[in-house]
């Protein structure tokens, strides 16, 4: 594997002992710069005559290149190293999330307005006016983020609880970047129409279900029956949030190449949840030749798929000249390699066999198909899921304004022309004259992309009549 | 029914305009106090040489009485009045409660730690250790309020969307009091295996169940099942908080009165969740004669209870002299009363046939069995649910503290040793040396309270080898 930077994500902090000697601090530093470390902070712990103790920051490219380093500064003589502590684990200490009141309660007064007897009243309204919960509760401003725990980022089957961390990670995204109030709801049950019950069972108080990292094809089936069944919006992210990101950084990195939908060839590794998503919505959008890739080759009509409805519809929805083969074949002559598969699918010769002017989208989170350190040189535009590269095509771009755009419009459903209003949106979020190859897409913290996002996906929801309240949310 | 005083649940805030001469304030004013009204903050809206608009905020008994005083107002010669605001609908707008992030996300770096790519790592360490799910996520801070909306209050079947107000006032209440993260879960349906199911399945991102206002007798199956399969504590508030609370103030009512346990003569009225579980556990406390009663009179052996277990339990571990009979047999002599049923069931010549120093608990909520102002004179210690009456004998007595001290010792279950600890603890909460009629219950923003009783139920926890946490969270 390439070499990567050294990056937060593995960022260690070492407490070192030292004899108080001129020059020690300066063969510490050089030590972990030799083993590849990027030093950050340096802190002094305690200090005097006989010895230093200081808390050493530093970030490693991996979990094994934080034990090197670590072991370097171990290994320095005169050095002794108190305690290692990993800046990732220590923010997740306790958990990310927490329930806050919106309202004071420091007083009886206060408690006989929110609770008992005052709320009452309120429940009356609410049981005399069944519409009046959008306004009386916070379900109006409220998303459950479901899952199963099934394909939890590049990291697969790990398990509800184990997702968990990735929930609160997403609820701190919704809330940050657009006011959105979302609460895990990690499920102890892989079994479909078990998710479709339970989540049936708890939409009352929520104003839209965000579906993440449940696994295809069974994502399929659950998404379709909740949206039919709900009359809440139901949008998995691993669909559509990947659709809605990558449609919008194809936009930009169309307009840096200069070329046309219509005219690529695009090669899609990965055909499950976000693969076939975005395979529709790049149709829709005007793209005509697309090939899905899995582990057997070329997705073409000669070959059989059993009951995985998914690649059925790859096979004979995309491939118009039905080309058979393997990686080589498909690559050949690609514009643009859209991956959401798993690290080390393509290679760098697979990419020399690319169009000139290529654009790769390695998309595997949390390792993307190939590292754009390796592919300098043979693609024009690079772009990967991570937030430590350039162009970085996550679907955090999408979610938060989505859910902002879908709650404030108090929509019933999210439909192709919200995503492509969505797309839209977040691709204008990078003017043109700012446009170049490393940057096709805007930041996830650019909260006027998240607003337009919002105000966009609002007004596709009430041109297209799901829309149940007029007005933009002030 | 009884004239109850004004209170801040019935609260308007009348707009009126008029003309701006002497005098006409006060006529509005002593109109308002004439009508019973009780007139809070008085602000100037606009004001000038033809008019004045003042913002008048009036405290009223309950709704019809709201009514009547705007309309005393609206009455008025000269007065307009422009709009009428309800306090506690405007304190509901947009709903009660939030989602926040407890540490930082403003940074690329802090989103690299906080989601991907770093929190892979923290999930791969729950996939590992499946019990670091209780430090690297929420969870080990986290109660679900669980409702059908079947028994809300004093309301009855309202719905699940009706009670959401309620959850997100008991969610606050958790929060401030006690800080457990609390989350509402309103179930849409009344299937008692179907709220098994769905609870057992979202289970994985909370350390507790709360459940509430779920009606008996399917509650009693709900819990027992939930309890029996899950390994984390399930509390079916309205049975064994209301237990808790009854038991504090009955510890204390006794030593006003000085009567002792085993003396006692009590009806309870209400034989659904909470007068089951209070009659429990005033037995386990040395309680030997009880009485209970329903619409058709005291619980006896000689009754028909077909397929209500908690009745027929009631008539066999009761009522020890197998007395027969209406209210007026069953209030004969008692001394106390605990009521957990229905405003009006009985009366005030009811309460004149108790025995000398009679106990009355009227909790029936919002508006009790009996109001305290008819019942002067009759009864020595009168208590209600209420907040805005004396002797406020409410769950958010025990529930915060319950939670905290169960959540600290990472408890798998709650038993009776932890709610007697409770009810103890609670009732310590009034020193000997100020107990009296009218303080027989700690104020519920007593935080000294809420921290005794949670480290009285770890300790009770592990005492009794069902905590998984050796020492309190600091």
């Amino acid at each position: 594997m390439a070499a990567r930077q050294p990056g937060i994500a593995h960022s260690v902090t070492i407490r070192a002992e030292y004899a108080n000697q001129v020059g020690m601090l300066g063969r510490i530093t050089s030590a972990i710069g030799k083993a590849g470390g990027d030093i950050g902070a340096i802190d002094i712990v305690s200090g005097g005559r006989d010895g230093m103790v200081r808390d050493i920051t530093v970030n490693a490219r991996d979990v094994d290149h934080e034990h090197e380093i670590v072991e370097t500064v171990r290994a320095l003589d005169g050095v002794k190293v108190l305690n290692v502590s990993d800046q990732v684990f220590l923010r997740h200490l306790g958990g990310k999330i927490e329930m806050r009141s919106k309202t004071p309660v420091k007083t009886r007064n206060d408690m006989s307005i929110v609770y008992t007897p005052g709320v009452a009243r309120v429940s009356m309204a609410i049981h005399d006016d069944p519409e009046s919960v959008w306004t009386l509760t916070s379900k109006s401003n409220t998303v459950a983020v479901v899952t199963d725990g099934s394909a939890v980022l590049g990291l697969g089957d790990i398990g509800p609880a184990a997702a968990l961390p990735v929930m609160e990670g997403k609820a701190l995204l919704f809330k940050e970047l657009a006011g959105v109030d979302a609460w895990p709801i990690a499920l102890d049950t892989k079994d479909p129409d078990e998710i479709v019950r339970i989540v049936k069972g708890i939409s009352v108080g929520f104003g839209g279900i965000n579906l993440e990292d449940i696994s295809a094809p069974r994502c399929f089936y659950i998404e379709e029956r909740l949206r039919a069944e709900l009359d809440i919006p139901v949008f998995h992210d691993d669909q559509h949030g990947t659709a809605v990101v990558v449609l919008a950084g194809l936009l930009n990195a169309l307009k840096v190449v200069d070329k046309r939908m219509e005219d690529l060839k695009v090669v899609v590794t990965g055909v499950g949840a976000g693969g076939l998503a975005t395979t529709k919505l790049l149709i829709t959008s005007g793209v005509k030749n697309i090939l899905g890739f899995d582990r057997q080759g070329i997705l073409h009509r000669g070959r059989e798929y059993g009951d995985n409805e998914a690649k059925s519809w790859f096979a004979n929805a995309t491939n118009p000249d039905d080309l058979k083969g393997g990686i080589d074949e498909a690559m050949d002559g690609a514009d643009l390699f859209v991956g959401l598969s798993a690290p080390g699918v393509i290679s760098v010769d697979h990419v020399k066999l690319m169009n000139r002017d290529a654009i790769v989208f390695a998309m595997a989170n949390p390792d993307p198909e190939i590292w754009p350190e390796d592919v300098v040189g043979h693609v024009r535009v690079m772009a990967t899921g991570r937030s430590d590269y350039p162009n970085q095509v996550n679907n955090a771009l999408c979610f938060p304004g989505m859910f902002r755009g879908v709650l404030d419009a108090r929509a019933s459903e999210i439909n192709d022309e919200m995503k492509i209003a969505a797309a839209q949106a977040i691709a204008a979020g990078v003017p043109d004259r700012h446009l170049n190859e490393e940057y096709i897409m805007p930041s996830i913290f650019d909260t006027s992309v998240v607003r337009t996002v919002a105000r966009d996906v609002a007004a596709a929801a009430r041109k297209t009549g799901v829309a149940r309240r007029r007005r933009r949310r002030s």
